[in-house]
């Protein structure tokens, strides 16, 4: 992209932005019928002119929000007017849809121009055939740089990172710096700091580019560098890496292999975007949903929401069977049938607020073994409060509406007790499951409630059973 | 801090990091001992060596894990040499009851030290007293800077924004720029951009500091400034100006006051914790908890959770009143008391799967009118696949179970309604609270699960009724 390009696209970004999205964010409607009438009309002038020069994220939520076959033949229309970077912006679901129509010596054409991290999440996402296919037909060093990328773990460091950037010996004084980067043409598109490395490509430290400027031409850089700068190993988790970013405050980090040489850079764009999905993750899991999208098929999203539905299910099964453990009791106070649900379910409320910061707490690390016995102390304690409060206004309504004490007695006791139940089991299941080693966001819901069903009924029922059955 | 100073702080941080974290990033428990120990028998030297060198966020992290009364005990000791910006790392009920315990004087001094935005996250919380006595300590100029961030609105742009910055008039040359930056003291810790101004202090444009590094000498900078920045207003929402720096994958952006003059820069790592805490909020709010902390109290906390359970007692009401009016079919068929808690519970979860999808699309901006309707069409889908398939699972297990075909039936067919229900309540609810301008996270469970409740309590008993009262 030339310097012009570049200004020009920027501008016209920023001048617009104002311009294709409406007060709450979506994007106009009369601006998604003139693109729509101008993609019918094969209008180019005006795609030209007013969807090729969007920035990357904004021509990503108008290819989002058009119709499917627009976006084929936008792609088609715009030809290498497009800006590939676009596509990861959009759902996963979109970008294979638009990937799988465009000729692969398009994309291996356009892949050539991207930073080498989003050329390899678009990558990443193809069939083997089809990505042997564009990386055949890129120059030598930009294939191996793509191919060593690919090579590393899906989500790891190695994957998201840029692997262009600067690098200088730790001889050279800021002004030889300076001139370097001058002189030479092929940067990266932005960069905030330069890497220090031996011959061996073997990271030495790193130098902030305020640093460089402030620094006078003639010292050196070894001497304003820092020495040890959390280089992240290629193979480490994203999710881990992007936590030294939120804890070291970091813009970029050096990427190394295993014998500590430079591979890359990971910069904080593409961690933000890490934070957001393991944020986002947690949420969804803990909602009972997996990765799905928006952009998924009916199908598809009925089949990924089964299983959490069918464990549900079981436990619900086994609720109803502690049920009819008491049915003869049921048949002869009809009013236990009437109330148990809410015995029940406020049960699992608390258990849910109990559990929700539980989950919270250990996936941001802010809960561990110096508090974890205080934290359990403290819901506890939140337990039996909000038990003894809410057991004795259920138990005063229910006492009014069946005219009858003994009731009333018997679902304030049954709901102090599940709501204590709901306290423990919302500290202890989440953390027995991170003890374990599994994802507490998955799987904590399907146990409290089972626990919170089971003893809710499974109290009021008997308490009814021993004070009726006895009397 | 001087030049040594923050390379060695740095750098022990750094070397640091293995040995303060144990594997699951918790403090490891013989380095708490060893700081209760250096605590307890005031050895300055262990903490000045060992404590005070460590990275804030460390610094934070150990605050946390160590006893409140640790906590005081600690910064008294360590006096000067704590580096206050710890406290931003910390829970507010910490960092206020630390602060609470120091004086004022203490605070003043070590304020002046801190970035301004770091400043005004601690000045926020205090009373308005002290915040007052802290201020007049202060150099006059710090003051003015600092009274200003504190007078924009809480979780606007201007209380997160760092009130230091490099800007330079539009006529300067790069080389003008450079010498300047060698030769002034007074620069903020850290940058990646300066701005350009007119001698009014309007914003004119911005400079990324690697386009500084490219460009020789004798070319000004009003040449390769960018000119519009995404210029953030001071008033604006935090949680708007993140998610500009997240669609234009901004590192640092200008602050502007109504008159369009550059009062400050806001910065990526603000803008991560900005992230942070808006993905959980959202987690939080849908499991029912508010802004609640580990460290709060016993009492602050079921204080804090009595709401949500409250309204939700209110709708476990209305369900059960909805049981109460089928009272006389479940006293003849005690099989639809044991049955009924799964129609509803499945509904239930089904429609907490849809409302999650929901929610989340809606924070992100990802659903809007644009593709409402497809995504209501899906959840239709969604709920009719789901609905048949485990109302024919259900129906099943419950006529084997009963030994009656009739019982399966009705609660097939009760199934496939509620879940159909719980689609369309899941999808509807969030965004109608949405367009009424309410927080869809904070209130749609409740919603959704009152009508998956009744809807579920009222198809299957409803249905039975008809059917075994007029057979």
């Amino acid at each position: 992209m030339t310097e012009t390009g570049e200004e020009t696209r920027i501008r016209t970004a920023q001048d617009d932005a104002a311009d294709i999205y409406a007060e709450d964010g979506s994007i106009r409607s009369d601006f998604l019928a003139m693109v729509g009438a101008a993609i019918a009309d094969r209008d180019l002038l005006f795609l030209r002119q007013n969807v090729a020069r969007l920035h990357e994220s904004e021509l990503g939520d108008l290819i989002e929000a058009i119709q499917p076959d627009q976006r084929i033949a936008l792609v088609r229309l715009l030809g290498d007017d497009f800006d590939l970077t676009a596509l990861t912006e959009v759902d996963e679901a979109i970008r294979l849809q638009i990937v799988e129509h465009l000729p692969n010596a398009q994309i291996a054409a356009a892949i050539g121009d991207l930073d080498s991290d989003d050329a390899v999440y678009i990558l990443e996402d193809l069939d083997h055939e089809d990505r042997e296919e564009i990386l055949a037909q890129l120059p030598f060093t930009e294939r191996v740089r793509l191919r060593r990328a690919l090579d590393y773990p899906e989500s790891s460091a190695g994957r998201r990172m840029q692997t262009e950037f600067v690098a200088v010996p730790p001889f050279w004084t800021v002004g030889q710096t300076i001139d370097y980067m001058r002189d030479e043409e092929d940067l990266p598109e932005t960069f905030t700091q330069i890497f220090v490395i031996d011959p061996t490509f073997k990271l030495l430290g790193t130098v902030d580019l305020d640093r460089i400027l402030r620094t006078k031409r003639q010292v050196k850089v070894e001497t304003i560098m820092r020495e040890t700068t959390h280089p992240i190993p290629a193979e480490m988790d994203q999710e881990e890496a992007a936590q030294l970013f939120e804890q070291y405050d970091l813009l970029s980090a050096a990427v190394v292999d295993e014998n500590e040489r430079l591979v890359g850079v990971l910069t904080i764009d593409d961690v933000v975007d890490v934070i957001q999905e393991e944020a986002e993750e947690d949420l969804m899991r803990l909602g009972g949903v997996g990765d799905e999208e928006l952009s998924d098929s009916v199908v598809e999203t009925s089949r990924s929401r089964v299983p959490w539905l069918a464990v549900n299910l079981f436990t619900a099964f086994v609720s109803a069977s502690v049920i009819s453990l008491f049915e003869a009791t049921i048949e002869q106070v009809v009013a236990l049938a009437i109330l148990m649900p809410i015995v029940a379910g406020m049960g699992g409320n608390a258990g849910s607020q109990t559990m929700t910061v539980t989950v919270r707490a250990l996936a941001t690390r802010n809960l561990d073994i110096h508090n974890a016995w205080r934290v359990a102390r403290r819901e506890a304690g939140v337990g039996l409060i909000n038990g003894v409060l809410f057991g004795c206004l259920v138990g005063t309504v229910a006492a009014l509406w069946f005219q009858d004490v003994s009731i009333g007695g018997l679902i304030t006791t049954a709901m102090l007790i599940n709501m204590f139940a709901a306290a423990m089991a919302g500290i202890t299941i989440p953390i027995l499951l991170h003890r374990a080693g599994a994802d507490p966001a998955v799987s904590s819901a399907v146990f409290v409630t089972a626990i919170t069903d089971t003893t809710g009924f499974f109290s009021f029922l008997g308490l009814a059973t021993w004070w009726f059955m006895s009397s």
